[in-house]
């Protein structure tokens, strides 16, 4: 592996995974990591959502910010001469993003705040700059849940805690510092000694290949598992809690998640041990009463029979790859939000979070419905 | 993949796993399919040794067939003058075979019944004909336990039937039809109709690579899935059965498997689906009272950070690989056996399948005291 200083997408002492330069989107192209590193630029709608679709970004906040940029790709490269010929550039844009991915609602959040704002803003000829600032500070805002949670979730972390993640819910999966990885990061650097059992994340190997970076990175000690080991060591007393990420909580708290993290909660839940979701509050979607009604995407079977374009099962043998599942709210023991921990029933906190004004705030303070850490 | 016809371990509509001719051991090995057919050959007891610690032959069963086939060698390549010097000989070898792999008991029951028959037999000059006699006698019964095993399990699969199987406990696991894949195709072979998800089985893919291979082979519908997958699947309704193999079944019941076997049937349980063990009853081992005594086995981290030489994590990242769990007896909904299907509480039956004199007795009929499985 290259040493910190090879990587540009590391800055000081965090990582950008989204970034804007000379015009262009830059994206760290994340199936390649952690072994070779590349920046994938965006001059296009089109190769944003590309780049989503195929992964090269992924994680529910960083799509959104993602998404947000292609927002404001659009607009810049957008001919039209007039206010309308600009909002049907930007609507055709919106649409062609929104269907790269169907399960991170922060996606559409994202991409719904660029056009509301294109719509309430009558001054056509610095729409486009208006709308690169915005995405700015979307980015901006990220980083500072991203931190925010961290501060809350680092409360429910004891000193020695062994803490089990799924997938990669860190800084690659935002503009940089994480939501699950978060707490695990701040209590980490406040000089709490913990330990990360890291599940690798199959089919596409987040865990393995991503969180093992940053953890390795930020100088956490951790153990790399297989998804399949995670009820072994919980049976065996190793692990304190669970913490995952999530791209979409909806209205009754039900979570959707990476593929493999509702095992990982029935698991906790038969264990005794807690279970949490850190997600800023873009993740929330009040709009679905349900996880049933979350759409589920099913990826490619190839993902699943092949890896780094080697075989492994034989020749046709077919595969499922639901990317995504839901798990139940009564699974789950708090979300971990940017405005503090969140415990059951969820239903009535959620909506009031989710109505926060938290685009046009700094969110660095609580707010004051929401439950304080504890200590 | 190379046809049918061009693979020389496929014998009819079977397989063979573990064979002799002109004089040694011939193992398919199993690390390269399915996509490269090799036979390994084994001609001492050091070349048996290596190809079960290297997983050249995996499998409970052909594990303890492999290693009756290795004191057959032994005794083969003995210079010893006398009785005194081929007991030695004999008995260094069952203790190198012994510490090959820790957790499969058949190891140790086959290695122990061909050195018993060394210590009851007189006639030295003879012996190692005797042995190789006793060597094929074992791989005969396993043949012959797993087709029991079908026999009996199929009676638990309705028309139909959605079944979940991890790792490989098929033909390849045993002498040639299976344990946990038995039930299955007897099933399928009398016509009913089934569908099986098979479980990839991280990190070794025994499902991905052998038992999609097995039931591609026989015809039999599939669906790849990771292990992650298992829990999403069984929460959409998609699971009649989950079986499985074992590597060791105690006194109280509870069973050491393939890792990822233990949360498996967490989920099951939490699901409400049967959860079943299909084993000979040379996996019973009554000389430990409960599963905690069982000796896990710890393999190298490579074999998680790795995959076909090919590095996943980044380099330096620690990694855990307990390659077997042990799920305690109440999560088991029954136990397949030769001698039929046995139900909770286990104890006794146990006690009474193990000291039935299988070695001495065709096992094709049902023992007087076995619980005949359901219609």
């Amino acid at each position: 592996m290259a040493s910190r200083s090879e990587w540009p997408f590391l800055v000081g002492n965090g990582m950008q995974t989204v970034w804007w330069e000379a015009g262009t989107l830059c994206l760290v192209d994340q199936r390649k990591l952690p072994h070779i590193e590349e920046t994938v630029r965006c001059c296009t709608v089109a190769d944003v959502a590309d780049a989503i679709r195929t992964m090269v970004v992924r994680g529910a906040p960083a799509i959104g910010v993602t998404a947000a940029y292609g927002m404001a790709l659009a607009a810049q490269n957008s001919e039209a001469e007039d206010r309308a010929g600009l909002l049907d550039a930007l609507s055709q844009a919106k649409a062609v993003l929104d269907t790269t991915r169907p399960t991170a609602v922060n996606l559409r959040w994202a991409t719904t705040r660029m056009f509301d704002l294109a719509l309430a803003d009558a001054a056509v000829e610095t729409l486009p700059e208006r709308l690169l600032t915005e995405a700015h500070r979307i980015r901006g805002e990220d980083e500072a849940m991203c931190h925010a949670i961290g501060d809350h979730g680092a409360a429910l972390l004891a000193e020695g805690s062994r803490i089990l993640t799924h997938c990669n819910a860190g800084g690659l999966a935002t503009a940089g510092y994480g939501t699950a990885l978060a707490p695990i990061k701040t209590a980490h650097s406040s000089g709490k000694r913990l330990h990360v059992l890291v599940d690798e994340t199959r089919p596409f190997l987040q865990g393995a290949r991503l969180t093992a970076w940053e953890l390795k990175d930020a100088g956490i000690p951790q153990t790399l598992i297989t998804d399949s080991m995670a009820g072994y060591f919980m049976r065996r007393g190793d692990v304190d809690c669970v913490i995952v990420g999530a791209d979409r909580i909806v209205a009754n708290g039900d979570v959707a998640n990476k593929i493999g993290t509702y095992s990982l909660a029935v698991l906790a839940n038969a264990h005794g041990i807690p279970f949490y979701v850190a997600a800023p509050t873009s993740t929330i979607d009040l709009s679905l009463a349900t996880g049933d009604h979350i759409p589920i995407e099913h990826r490619s079977a190839d993902e699943v029979t092949q890896l780094a374009g080697q075989q492994l099962a034989p020749d046709g043998v077919q595969a499922a790859h639901p990317a995504f599942d839901v798990t139940p709210h009564e699974l789950v023991t708090a979300i971990i939000t940017e405005y503090g921990v969140i415990r059951p029933p969820f239903g009535e906190q959620l909506a009031r979070l989710r109505q926060t004004p938290a685009q046009d705030s700094p969110v660095m303070t609580d707010a004051p419905h929401a439950e304080p850490a504890e200590a």
